[in-house]
């Protein structure tokens, strides 16, 4: 397969974008990002997205942004694998440049999810779940992680604010982002006081949903004279059974280890080559699983590097550097585009107080269902 | 790109399955393609679906039937794009095949339409068509279709009877389709007294929906020692406006004409060349609207093709020879994948009475939309 780059990034701030309609959002993204390329047109558009059927009654958002865009005649479709429909979307697309049949596309990750009441919201989510035998018995989809959690405190001996540094490191990494979703900075006394959503996880284990769109541009690399060059270097995508419960061991992601391993493979890399690791942090206990499966951490070990305080953008394992999903936030089809986003700022050195120094290669991993569909993409400058 | 072929292809009966699941429907056609390949597990599942999130509440069906067939572990994403679901699938798979990344895909098409009242079903399909400005003034996806052809009518002089070939051809060929929805012959007569829809399209102008699943296994053509050999010689896919009262010429499907022509280009073959071609007869007005814009006829004139008996499997331009979506069914997400699995009957020469003899080279054209985004394929016999 042929060499492919990243030539343009944009996003919008996540919100409650009540004075938007899903066309609006996806649309200031994507123009952003082919403002950024420098780009008028493209062969060819992939949308990600998870919920416009039940939330915004619209189906088809391939044509419906191709359209709204005046991307006119051009190809388009939409790709949905749940919360990692953004990645899908650009892996999708990375498969159509390298082939060589596409020569240029925009990727937009995009999500409106408060058109609806909260119910309705948490009822289309939990589609992502299995719908005949996990959805049937009245879980939520922050049920199946709490069981999840709860069971991983009780083998490898966690308390509850262990986990605290996940999510303290993202609200302080969003302080300096202005598309994030929260600018808060909270303490481990403020995460171990917050409401409770189903034990063990609180409100600030878990990542805000809202509304938001993040859209990237990608060429055949040999195109780009724009320096640096942020190459795609590794992409890989894999599956675990859909239902958590169908798993010998559910607080292994092995779609991530499969996926991370191939995308490693890819890109001619190690775990400790990444310079920055923007993980989906949906909720914290999904921090250290994906921490453990992508080589990072021992098993029951992910914990240990926020505790350690390696996970800050001077730390040894910078994650979540522009919030992640617990403070930027999670407008779930869109989460995937907005952390390829977010490498690629950081590769460019765009990231002021939050820039990890010298960062040359990036990694961003995209979760859909409880671990049911992992996506991982490995970036590199090239100078 | 490399050259790509369908190694296996699988389908089930399209009917009201009360008796089976989504993930069964889909798993059956799944099998039947596996078998049909001879292999026992492949690199990357691709899914076309338009329905189930709101059908049946479950999303990610990537995951979910990687899960039930047994691909554990490996890619799978799903892909939508309103009825042209399928295709769209199809060319996803192809492109990751093309590019060498992924180097054996299954593809299924899928829809499971009869667990709802019909119409809830009526509302989720309408969910194809622009939310804010065609569905929110009431109009429903045949109503959209009847105002184009009441159109097309005044425009060129047709009677409605000059309609009836399209649909007797379809039902006549389903005859002889196993895995059609119905079987039942008609005649002008008939045609002509059935109850009206939404006028001028009655019930024997639009195809019946229904429940089912068609599936195919690709791979490098230069791995493929079964004869024939199924060559994917074309792949395109274009869009319109979402909305058709957007389009300069409602009673054109533009889509149609750029995806086809950039088919034909890449096969190099023109449309006399097309022994058998697959369209999308969703309503009889688009049988006409695709075998003008495709090629086949002049404006105005594609209903003449059918009065002049030149549609049938003898004829000069054999269209829908296993029932179309008029006769052999419509289940929506699904409907790409039928047409791409008959194809391969016809080249294969599997299609007894309705055999077109001697085809060597098929054409496929699935439409998402009111002919808003349409895919046109062309697959060639490789002896």
């Amino acid at each position: 397969m042929r060499q492919v780059a990243i030539l343009g990034i944009g996003q919008t701030k996540i919100d409650e974008h009540w004075d938007k309609s899903l066309r609006e959002i996806g649309g200031d993204a994507a123009f952003a990002a082919m403002q950024d390329a420098g780009m008028e047109t493209v062969d060819a558009l992939y949308v990600g997205n998870m919920l416009s059927s039940m939330v915004s009654g619209q189906n088809q958002l391939g044509t419906f942004f191709s359209d709204w865009i005046g991307l006119w005649r051009q190809e388009a479709v939409k790709i949905e694998a749940a919360c990692g429909s953004g990645a899908a979307a650009f892996r999708s697309a990375l498969m159509a440049v390298a082939s060589g049949d596409v020569d240029s596309a925009l990727v937009v990750g995009v999500e409106k999810m408060t058109d609806k009441a909260g119910r309705d919201v948490t009822a289309a989510l939990a589609t992502a779940a299995d719908a005949d035998y996990e959805v049937e018995q009245g879980i939520s989809f922050v049920g199946i992680n709490a069981l999840v959690m709860r069971r991983y405190m009780h083998e490898y001996g966690w308390k509850h604010e262990d986990f605290a540094p996940f999510s303290i490191n993202s609200h302080a990494n969003a302080m300096h982002n202005p598309y994030a979703r929260l600018h808060e900075k909270i303490s481990v006394e403020k995460f171990e006081r917050s409401a409770m959503i189903a034990t063990p996880i609180n409100l600030l284990d878990a990542s805000p949903t809202g509304d938001g769109a993040a859209a990237a541009v990608i060429v055949p690399a040999d195109k780009v004279m724009r320096k640096p060059r942020i190459l795609i270097s590794g992409s890989a995508s894999a599956t675990d059974t859909i239902a958590v419960h169908s798993r010998k061991d559910p607080m292994f992601l092995q779609a991530a280890y499969s996926s991370s391993r191939r995308a490693y493979e890819m890109a001619g890399v190690t775990p400790s080559d990444i310079d920055v690791f923007e993980l989906h942090d949906a909720f914290s206990i999904m921090a250290a699983l994906s921490l453990e499966a992508s080589g990072f951490a021992e098993r029951g070990q992910g914990v240990r590097l926020g505790l350690d305080n390696e996970i800050s953008p001077q730390g040894r394992v910078p994650v979540c550097t522009r919030g992640g999903l617990k403070a930027r936030g999670h407008p779930v089809g869109a989460t995937g585009m907005y952390q390829i986003v977010e490498v690629v700022q950081q590769l460019r050195g765009e990231c002021g107080k939050t820039q990890v120094d010298g960062a040359k290669i990036g990694m961003a991993q995209n979760i859909g269902g409880s671990g049911a569909s992992i996506l991982t993409h490995i970036l590199k400058k090239d100078d």
